[in-house]
């Protein structure tokens, strides 16, 4: 157990004080606080959130959106949420374009013939039938890439071999995801034809690679793109260093086939006294498939979930609605958070308060808030109920929301960023290793305890946390 | 640095003071200790073993025996003897059935449809054309299926779930490989479609399954056999207890399409005063496919290529030859092994010791030796050699020879076992994930001080270590 320190604990006295009679300020009434006490106790050792990702990733497993699984998943979500006990589950509609991965294959074909781990990325285009065969050019990053001469890059396969380190905060995913979304682009339009970067991953000794969406925003641009696992980047790097011209055959068949309507689905729990005004969690329930989608983010939906059962199972129900979604196509461009955000801006004033989970299953260990000032009290009443498990407020983070509900953020909704310890995210993230195993049951139970207690403590707030048209556009926060 | 104990360093000092004048005992001269320390210190600090390793997975990659890169790596194996300047290179051809890996997947048909990450095993026939779907039944060890009533198993596929655990000496390898040689030929016997066991690996979250050899003696007994990796077994275990029947899509494409005429490489420098009597040494050049088989066993090959380049590289050829061998298709079968001893075992009294490394890459820690009473002296005299760079001498323990040289040691010649720290073996081994990275150059350079100071102290002894036909037939070596 972690204990506030008495000097952060005067000041949070003095706070209570010197706002007590202000009308204006936002707070959680001293019965609300000794409940989400209970609840957050109860939340520790409750296992309902690992039963939730056990059965979503044994049941239905990977769940690429648009496939088949795709549609189990929903499925598997209803019927999930109506088992649990919430009071309203229903379903809205997300198109998105229909991409699908079919086989991969990629060798060495000189000087050094060999096999090499790679995994199609999202939107990628097909190899001509037969392969595609070219040179290889490395490039060490994104940055060498962009400064090159496109007549060295023109009719070859770009590598860029950029690395990443693991990271608490698991910041340098920008560099990863950089080199991804962006690299692909860059090639196409210099007329290289393929590229490859070493994967946006921190498993410098798996052969797993990690996959993950392109930026290319139209069929039309899209060359075949993949990600080499570490040591077949490492491997291709050595070849590279023998000075010889290096050549490697690519068999990708994958692409987009046409429209797919998916949906994200939701359940409440209905508020008593404010129905129509709701604090909004979730997860995003599509994965990609090489693994079964434990880490990213059947957890996310679990924790989510599960908060809302147990908010579901005390006395009373809770004066504002919790609505837990379960969204659509997050992994190709956030489909679902999109829809989702124009489909419900112009009720943007009645979102409480918002988080998703998208960050793996370790325990959160930092929060962040963008909040009305006046709300900054309850926040630290959240805070303070959520340092005893090992929560640090940094009352100078925005909250962004979360991936999807990052949009719904962008058009004003009040948020918090509730961070996981990502140290081994990106060993796991988008490969075949995200699996159950990954997730021990008491760090995914802090989870659920951190998001049931500030889901509860701002449904039972007096006043709200600044939601408003464009209330936060300037905060800082990653949409 | 660790050092002798006290005891054992006055026992040694007595026993050599004891042996001095008995002319039947072997030891190893004064100036050929004194060369040997040299020689230890050398190679403590050389990296020539690990630029063979580098240089073997690189050019080469996987060597699958039998396979095209199986002809690459003999090329590589030729060559390398000779810019090393070894004094005589030369292959002797061995012959085996040819057995092909085409591509092999496997899915959950019923009650959740979902992929699984699986590889074939060595021999596995293939699944008819289109697949094979069968309901599974699960044991948790070959003993359970053995005991099973065959009515239970015919038709369908078994899946033998045996687990392994993490140790220095890798003796859970017995449990994998018992269950992965033994398991498919009594399911094949009591009518089973087809055979699954979870892999025989310590490696419990990573989706690499472990393939090696099946015990089919004859094709026509082989059914489709494969290795699901640890986290597929685990999903599989889950979705079994639901307790609904499981069925499962196999699709192997796989099995013996004739027979290949390989060869074992051999490279020797040359004895000035007993040419014909041979210390041999050596590693298997083949390896599995999935991975570039660096620690099986392109390890094995660099540290006895690099102990022969060190001692050829000393001031005069030893005083009998060191023989290099690099063998042929050890995996399925100790094939390379075989061959060698069939062909040899009338000049068995010509080895004066040998020993091959097959453990991996980590440090040498335990020596054991088989050898005539009266060469305990000259062992004593190599173990307080190997002490001060980490090796225990087991006195008690068998020397066997490793894996191929077993053979020739089941013929009468005396034999060391040096065995690696296996802590991390069985993670990787048979693996996508033996790569070059699992290897760290320096515990390789010490693995080449170890190979490179026994056989040194071998070729100068004055006398030998008791080979003769049948010399070692109950010394409880494994063969």
């Amino acid at each position: 157990m972690r204990r506030l320190p008495l000097s952060l604990l005067a000041a949070s006295l003095m706070l209570a004080i010197g706002t007590a009679n202000a009308a204006t300020q936002t707070t959680v009434p001293a019965a609300a606080v000794k409940s989400a006490e209970q609840l957050r106790d109860k939340a520790m050792s409750d296992n309902t959130g690992y039963q939730i990702v056990e059965s979503l990733t044994t049941e239905v497993g990977p769940r690429l959106a648009g496939s088949p699984a795709d549609a189990r998943g929903r499925e598997w979500a209803i019927a999930k949420f109506k088992a649990l006990g919430f009071d309203k589950v229903y379903t809205e509609e997300v198109s998105y374009p229909l991409w699908e991965r079919r086989s991969e294959h990629a060798e060495i074909v000189a000087p050094f013939p060999q096999p090499l781990a790679l995994i199609a990325l999202g939107y990628s285009a097909a190899t001509p039938k037969g392969g595609l065969t070219a040179e290889v050019v490395r490039f060490d990053s994104l940055d060498a890439l962009k400064k090159a001469d496109p007549a060295s890059v023109k009719g070859k396969i770009v590598f860029v071999d950029a690395h990443m380190t693991r990271q608490k905060d698991g910041r340098d995913y920008a560099i990863g995801s950089g080199v991804r979304v962006g690299g692909p682009v860059i090639a196409s339009k210099m007329g290289a034809a393929a590229f490859l970067l070493r994967s946006a991953g921190t498993d410098a000794h798996s052969r797993t690679p990690h996959t993950g969406v392109t930026g290319f925003k139209d069929p039309k641009d899209a060359i075949p793109a993949a990600a080499l696992s570490n040591p077949d980047a490492d491997q291709l790097t050595r070849v590279l260093a023998y000075g010889k011209p290096v050549s490697i055959k690519l068999d990708l068949d994958c692409g987009i086939t046409g429209t797919y309507k998916g949906a994200n689905v939701i359940g409440e729990v209905t508020g008593k006294k404010h129905p129509d005004q709701v604090v909004v969690i979730g997860g995003h329930l599509d994965s990609w498939d090489p693994g079964t989608g434990a880490i990213d983010d059947g957890a996310g939906v679990a924790i989510a979930m599960a908060a809302g059962k147990l908010i579901h199972d005390m006395p009373q129900r809770p004066d504002r609605t919790i609505r837990v979604i379960a969204f659509a196509n997050e992994e190709m461009g956030l489909w679902g958070g999109r829809a989702y955000a124009e489909k419900h801006a112009a009720e943007v004033s009645k979102f409480q308060l918002g988080s998703e989970s998208d960050f793996g299953a370790r325990k959160v260990w930092r929060m962040g808030a963008s909040v009305k000032p006046e709300a900054r009290g309850a926040i630290d009443q959240i805070a303070k109920m959520l340092a005893p498990i090992g929560v640090d407020y940094d009352g100078k983070m925005p909250g962004g929301g979360g991936s999807d509900l990052s949009q719904m953020h962008a058009k004003g909704m009040a948020a918090l960023s509730l961070t996981q310890d990502g140290t081994d995210y990106f060993d796991f993230h988008h490969t075949a290793n995200d699996t159950l195993d990954k997730i021990d049951p008491k760090e995914l139970a802090q989870n659920v305890a951190v998001y049931a207690t500030f889901s509860y403590m701002a449904a039972q707030a007096d006043g709200d946390f600044g939601s408003a048209p464009g209330a936060f556009a300037n905060d800082g926060a990653e949409e």
